[in-house]
Order: C-alpha cells, then structure tokens, then sequence
C-alpha cells in the first residue's frame, strides 16, 4: 500500500470510496479521526490518527493526496508532513489552491527530493458516482506513478483525466474551469429569470429545462442539474436571493486583469454574486443620494 | 404675449421663473390651476385654467411649451391642443419623450401647418439659478423664434443651448445625455463603494470628494454635488440601497444594441439599478440552487 | 397528405428529411423550386411550384409549416397563404422570429379561422442526426394535431419538444434560449482565450476540451462542438477576429431592458460581439484622445 | 534649501515649474542631467547630477520628492537614497505606485528614523496652470513638513491637497480617482460613438460637447477637454482605435476582486481598453468557430 488520502470531506471522502469500489486500497486520514473510522468500515480502507501513523503505515515511494482547504490548512500539512517524508514520495495538493502557490511548494518539495503534483478535481458530490475529472500538473514519472489511481477516480480509464503539464498547470486549467463555470451558470441564471418574471406567458420553468436538455444547443451537466431541482419546486420561495463566491471565481478574474485578456462575462458573473452579498449597498445608496441631489428624485427610506 | 408654458412641476415651474426674472412674460397653465396661481403672484404671468382659454391668451403667432410628463398625458395634451390652434403656431415638446415619438408627432403638427419642436432640457432643480442645458431638433424657423428665450433659459445667452438638427434629435441627444450621466454616477459610486469599504485607512469621503474638485481628472458637477451631501453625512444609514431608473437610460441602452454600437457601461448602469430594485432575486435563487446542486454548497434559506 | 413545409434551407430541408426517414410523407416548397425536386429525390416528398400547387395538393384541414427567414420574407409569405387557406388550416411559423410579431399574425389568422402556432427550433446543422428541440405556443388544438410531426422532428417521441403556453411563447422561450447560448459560447470563449495566452504552460486546448467533457461541470453540447473544432486546429489562423450576432441575442438583451430584469452577462456577450465587428472603434479613437489631452500620452496613429 | 525633487518627466518637471514660479527653491535631479540643467536654466533652481550631490545640497532634515516610474525605477532609487540619508528625512513617492507597496517602504524607511509619504498626484500637464490635486498618506509631523510645498502645488493654498490618513492611503485614493476616471471616460465615449453612429440627425459632436459644458448633468473636466479636441477635428481618421491601460486601472479592478465590492463599470471600461489592444481576438474566433460548428454559420477569413 503506498497510497495516502489526507481530508474526508465531501470530496476527499468519496474519492475514497471511489478508490475502495475498484479494489484500490489506501490509507486515509482525516482531522477527526470519527470521520476516517466510519469510512474504513465502509470501504476496507486503513485509517491512521496522524501523518507519523500515515507515513509508517505506507511503503516507499509513497503518494500522498492532500483534499484539505486550500491556505493554511494546506500550508500547515505540507510543513508537518515534508520532514517524514523520504526522497522519491510524492504529494499531491488535490485542493482549489492557486496556481501560483504551485512552484514555490514544489520547490520546497524538491528540496528533499519530493515529487509535487497539483491536482484540479471537478465533479463535486457526482464525482463518487460519474467519476471525477482530474488535471494536474507536474512532471512525466509523477504522472506515471499516478496512472493507476486516475484511471479508477476518472469517469472511465481513458477519459476524464489530463496531464496538463508542469507544475501549476493542473491548478490553473481547474481555476479557468471555474470561471467558465461561473460564467455558464449566470447565463442560464438571467434566462430562467427572465422567463419566470414575463406576464402573459405563465411558462413552466421546469418543463423547458427538460425540453431544452433533448436536441437543444444550451443541453448541458448545469441543465441536467437544473431540471432536477426545478421539476421540484421553482418558486424559491424559502431560499434567499444569497450566492457566495469561492477563491476561483475571484482568481480567474484576477487572471484576466493580469494577462490582459478581456473577460467580461466572467467578471460579471463574480460581480453580481458580491451584488447579492450585499456588497453593492454602498453603491446603491450613493446612486440614490446622487438622483436626490440633482434631480429632486425621491430616496427611498431604509432601516440602518 | 405669445409663449404659453404648460406644465408646471420642478422643472417647467422653475423654468416659468427664470423667464420672469428677465422680465419675460409668458401665460401659465397647470393640470391642477392652484399651481398656476401661486407661480402668477411669485412671477407675474398670466394664468391660464385651460388649453382654451391658453390659446385665447396668447397672440398668433403662438409658442406653446409643454413639460408634461411623456407617454399619455404628452399625448392627450397634443390631441387637445392640435384642434385649437392656428397655421403658424408652434409646439415644443420639453418632456423625456423618446425621440423615436417625435417625427409622428411633427408630422401631425404639420398637417395643421403647426411647427414642432423635440427639446431636451437637462439641469435639474439646479437650472433655476444655473440656467438649463437645452438641446432641441426642428427647422430653422422653430429655432429663429425661440431664441429669445432660450437665451433666458441657458446659463448665459450664447452658451448651454443648441439647435441639434432635425425633429427628433433634441430628444436623442438628451437621452445619450442621460445616458452617459447613468455610467458617469455608477462609475463614482463605484468608486466611493471600495473606498468606504476599505478598511485600515478610515477614509474621510468627505473630504476626498471635496478634494477631487480642485485640479482632479474627475472634477464635475456631479462630484460637485456629492461633495455637497457627503459633507452633511457619508453613513447613508437610513436610506434604502434602492434606486430607480427612468425612461431614458433604458432608450440608451435600447438605442446601443439597435445601432449595434457597444456602450457596455452605460448598460451595466442600467443593470445595476434593476439589481437595486430587488429585480435580480430570482437569478440569484436559481444559482444558489445549482451552487447547491453540485457541490452541496449551503443555500441561505430566506422568508417568503 | 396534409402537411406542407416551406423553406428548405439548412433547418427546413433537413426537417424535411427526417421526417420522410420516418416515413412521414409531405410536400415541400421553396424560393426556387431546383432545391425542391433535388429534395423530393432524395426523400419522395412532393415538390411544389408556388402557394397555390400546394394549398392544392395538401388534405383539408392543412398544416403549413414554415421555415423561412423572419421579417420580410415570412411577413410576404403570410399574406400570400392566408387568402388561400381554409378555416381549420393550420399555419405554423417556425423562423427565429420576434414573439411580439406572433399576436397580431395569429390575430389576423384567427380572422379566417385558421390557427397559428409560433415554434421555436433549435439543433441547427445537427438536428437531422440527432432530433430538434421544439417549443412552441398556440392552441391545444393546434398542438395536438402537431403532435405526429414533433414525436418525429425531436430526438425521441417523448423528449425535445414542448407546447410552452399561448401564442408567443414559443418564439419567447427559443430567444432566451439563444441569449443563454450567446452568454455560454462568451464564457467558454474567455476561458479558452486565458488559457491560450497562458505563457509558461504550453496548454494544449484540444485535450483541455476533451478532458472537460467527462465528469466536469462544464460538460455540455457546446463543448462537445469546441473539442471537435479545437482537435483539428487550435491555433485559428486563417480566422477572422468577427463574430455575426442574430436577432434573437439583441432581442433577449432588449427583453432584459424591457422586462427590468438584469442580463448582465447576456448582454455583453452582445457587446461582445458588437466589438469585433469593428463598432467599438470610435469609442476607442475618442478614449486614445481624451487620455492624450489630460495626461499628453501618446496615440497610436491609424490609417483611415 | 532642504526639498529636491527627482525625476523630471511631464510631472516632476512641471512641478518643479509651479514650485519656481511662487518662488520656492528647490534642487532637482534627472536620469539625464541635461533635462535637470535645462530646468536650472528657465526656474532658478539647483541642479545635482546624482543622489550623493542633491543629499549633499539639501539641509537636513531633508525633504526628497520622487516622481519616478512604479517599479523598479523607483524600488532603486529607494535603495540608493536611503544610506544617504539622515534620521528626519522625508521621502515623498508621487509616483502611481500601488498601495500595498507603501507600508513595506515604509518600514524600511523608518528603520533608518526617515519618515516615507506616499502621494498620489493628479492633474496630467494642466496642473503646470491649474495646480496638482494631490492626495497623500503619511503621519501628521510628515504632513506638516510638506504643507509649504502642496499649498503652492495645489490650485489654492487650501484646495486640491489632502492628508488622507496612514502610510498607503494617498496612492489608494488617487487608484480608486484613477478607476472612476476610466469609467467616466468610457461613459463619454460610448455615448459620443452613439451619436456619431447615428444616421439621419447629421449630429456635430463638437457643438454638443460645447453645449452639454453648459448647465447639464453631465459637464466636467474631460467634457471640457473633449469639446476641445472635438472642435478641432470629429472625424479621428488617422487615429488608431487602440487604447493602453496603464496599472492603476487594474489595480483598481483587482481591489474590487479582493474586496469583494462590485465595480462592474470600471471593470469594464478595462476590459474594453484590453479589447482594442486586440486581445479579444483569440475569444471572437473562437466564438465564429462554435457558431459555424452548431448553426453552419459563415466564418470569415482573415490573415494571420
């Protein structure tokens, strides 16, 4: 057994039950040691209490698979870990870290003659099920050692996995796969609005996402998704008009101010979910004192 | 006496005045004749109950100036009006009508042998004491009888008015006009936003907007104003993050994807104002529920 | 045989075609009657000359179905048909049409008793392989009697197709349809344009493309396209940097004004579009001006 | 004499200038000596050939005002000066230096007892006549140092000059002005391309800048430089629709992002500068290559 899975969480969990399901055995560690227990019981895996425990139990040249937060979380493990770790051992930072965090922890890896790999991994509570789709980054003999476990956590053998190239590259293609994500997931958002605010029509929202995932150009995973949840309810009544934004939203805008690429679509996309925040209050506010100033406009009065 | 204004709210009421204070003497009409009255005894013009008795008043040729709200009140008046008056009259149309409403109208004038002029009149309830910005379309004649009080109404006789061309590009020109001011206070909104959010540097907005009107790049009347309320109070605590849109930032917005000519800024103004107005409530449900859909994100449940 | 189809380009033609491979026999017309009878061979339709021959040809009650281009060219053929019709026909518009024109021309149908249905298609050049999406809006008569055609035009008796509501609604939900497609194509546009420009990587787009489509979020239709496209060339270039837009983008951005309902991203996919069709150069000349009078840098020289 | 000034481009030189001509004697340095020697020669001021000469001529506690590129430029010259220099010192960066590099600089500085201010200074090569808006961070003795020298700067002794707060907050504040003037000026340009586009009302663009400085919502610094450069000349013929984007417009977006505060308007008013530097080429074919790929829609050829 030389591989390690570090984070239980919903990802990180179910890669693991992936991994168990295709006779994959591994050794898995999570903060809470309840939550690895459960899993070994499931799964046939071994759960270990620590990353001494982790690295004993695992045989040379090990791989360990970091799913843990990215920041902190992520920099603390890597600092605990690196010094148990021999030449040859391979880490894997399987979290939405940025990508620019990449070079520097592999150089800290190198330093010890450890392999670093960055790994985007799409697919979310799906994943356990479909199969994950996994890029990553970082160098041939790396990706060859992972071959194996990809080929198991990916939809099929052959598909759903990349080697995308050097180190950082695994998280940065993930990070533009969010932006697009964030980008498809506004548009289809302001359509469905649009259709349920139209008088006249009385349009189930339902039925046409059904209708739109047979033949249509917009069929789509975020469609199939959206037909499931509208086919239940698609007043929202009891849900509040809130989106929360992750770091690879933000770092995708980031990227396109910082190569010069226009993204329009994706920066808007970001900036109306700080809209939703209540980030554009301020603003709105202004607005309104400004109308007042030189038009006489009424201000509509709010609680502080 | 030739020049009826009819109309008599913020804007015409003002404009009534600042002809009376160069001693231009014109005849007044309201929807409700109290109006009327007390403007006669501040101004000493003539007070007329209605369109009769407003024609009766006024010696042919005659100039009649409607501020009237656009839409149908615009319209009855001019259906009301038309019969009553005579070949040679003139009818300037002071309202946000939409430009593409005038060639109808002046064509109907027309065929009474009535001359029509579309005016856009920009100043707010600072044009009282400023003079008001006019920009009106017709023919050379319309124009040539007008000046003597457009010369009263801009700040100074010779600047702050201008014959545009044609019937219909007053009102197109005030509505770029408008417009630009949508993008011009969302750009400064914008911008106080991120800097009263700023934490660490506990920003005097006050001050800085007082500041930028002495030798900045962003000097203008508008910060000129803001300058103005900021120094009374930059908490805006009771006032709701609400701000409504008029007609003519939609038919700008309108205006640049009929012309096919990008004006994305002016657009997201408009954007944002609806997101103010609760309008995009619905988008943000809906992506709540795909954030949810596949990757378990919480949804922040709200009230009905 | 009862049912006519009009207009055999790319979407009507194939229509045409898998309606015969399911044995669903019909006549046909169009602009020039050489495409017709090159049809009619292929398929063992019928072949009409004018209106007339097939208004002659088709059984009482007739369906019509017509895939020509909106405006003009559907509005000359309306009035055409309709003289020659019969109470019970039926008349289906089937062109990217504004659903706002769809009242009035079922109004005036309506007047001879005939019905009008008003159906939005989509699938383009893939429809004959792989079913249209249909929606459409009328009568529940009018759908029922539909029903054989649509079991057959869509991907499968029961899915891809649906009768969305009154008259208009069909063309309504087709033109959100495609304002949803212009934000999706605009977002995957942006990600793949970052990554492209990305230096340091070397991202190899096609299997970037081809890795999204099993198990990403991203999964969808229009990747699927992107991955065949970008497998052959990805380097793009002998393309031109111009982008058509239709009416139904402009017509969903113009809804999204109308309704107040914010498509932020929708509309600048517009924008978008607008730009690299050569209509944002003289906001840019202007800008290049106003940065050289306030801060003297330099402006690039151009010819005319 | 305890002020130098270094750097004597467009800026520095003309604050050099203003500084002369109120009778403030100051030294001043130059990359090139020939530039400082040719001030020497029109102001009356002493020119140094390097920093070991102007730290020599300058009387303790000094003051020296850097108004040099961001950057390493200015990064060196931070290096080189500081061992020259004497506990008291000041050091004032004018430069568009971005915010967050303030407080590190400062640190260094104030290890050696010399006290840093950074200043954000704006007014481009008007403020030679019209004085510089000058915003700065720093402590309260620091500001007070200075206040002799922004008094003559300034338009007034008492406007146009500002302490904003601590150590970062003068170059923040001149970044967010910096935003919203990106914004401002693409509102005018959006709807100035509106105008010019419009066909049948033959509008004079040059006229209705003049006009519109007049009593409107909309009159403003670069309103009045616009009505200048318009009356020249309206048509742009030989002016490259290309537009840079200097950092501070992107840092500004980049606070946004990290913020978390929506500034969709000064966002895009970037992203349309990156636009007409022709880096959405890549985005538009591949957006040409998806149309042709589902509809059969024309590409459009063009040339590498």
């Amino acid at each position: 057994m030389e591989f390690g899975m570090v984070g239980l969480g919903r990802m990180g969990g179910n890669m693991a039950r992936r991994l168990a399901r295709q006779s994959r055995k591994i050794a898995v560690m999570n903060r809470s040691f309840d939550v690895a227990e459960a899993l070994v019981k499931e799964t046939g895996h071994i759960a270990c209490r620590d990353y001494t425990e982790l690295v004993a139990v695992l045989e040379k040249p090990r791989i360990i698979w970091l799913m843990l937060p990215a920041g902190d979380v992520t920099e603390t493990a890597l600092s605990t870990l690196l010094p148990l770790l021999s030449p040859g051992d391979l880490i894997v930072d399987g979290a939405n870290a940025h990508y620019q965090d990449d070079a520097p922890r592999a150089a800290r890896c190198a330093e010890r003659g450890i392999e670093f790999v960055d790994a985007g991994v799409s697919g979310g509570i799906w994943g356990l099920e479909n199969g994950y789709c996994i890029m990553f980054g970082g160098s041939d003999t790396a990706a060859a050692r992972l071959k194996p476990y990809l080929e198991v956590l990916a939809p099929t053998p052959t598909t759903g996995w990349l080697h995308t190239g050097p180190v950082g590259s695994g998280h940065y293609v993930k990070m533009i796969h969010n932006g697009i994500e964030y980008g498809m997931m506004q548009a289809f958002a302001e359509g469905f609005a649009l259709m349920k605010d139209k008088s006249g029509f009385n349009l189930d929202l339902a039925e046409i996402a059904e209708l739109w995932r047979h033949g249509s150009v917009v069929r789509s995973w975020l469609l199939d998704l959206s037909a499931d949840f509208l086919a239940e309810d698609q007043m929202f009544d009891d849900i509040a008009p809130f989106v929360a934004d992750s770091g690879e939203g933000r770092w995708t805008a980031l990227a396109s101010i910082e190569q010069g690429i226009p993204a329009p679509v994706i920066m808007l996309s970001l900036m109306m979910r700080f809209t939703t925040q209540g980030r554009n209050d301020y603003a709105a506010k202004m607005l309104a004192k400004m109308r007042h100033g030189f038009g006489g406009h009424a201000i509509k009065k709010g609680e502080q």
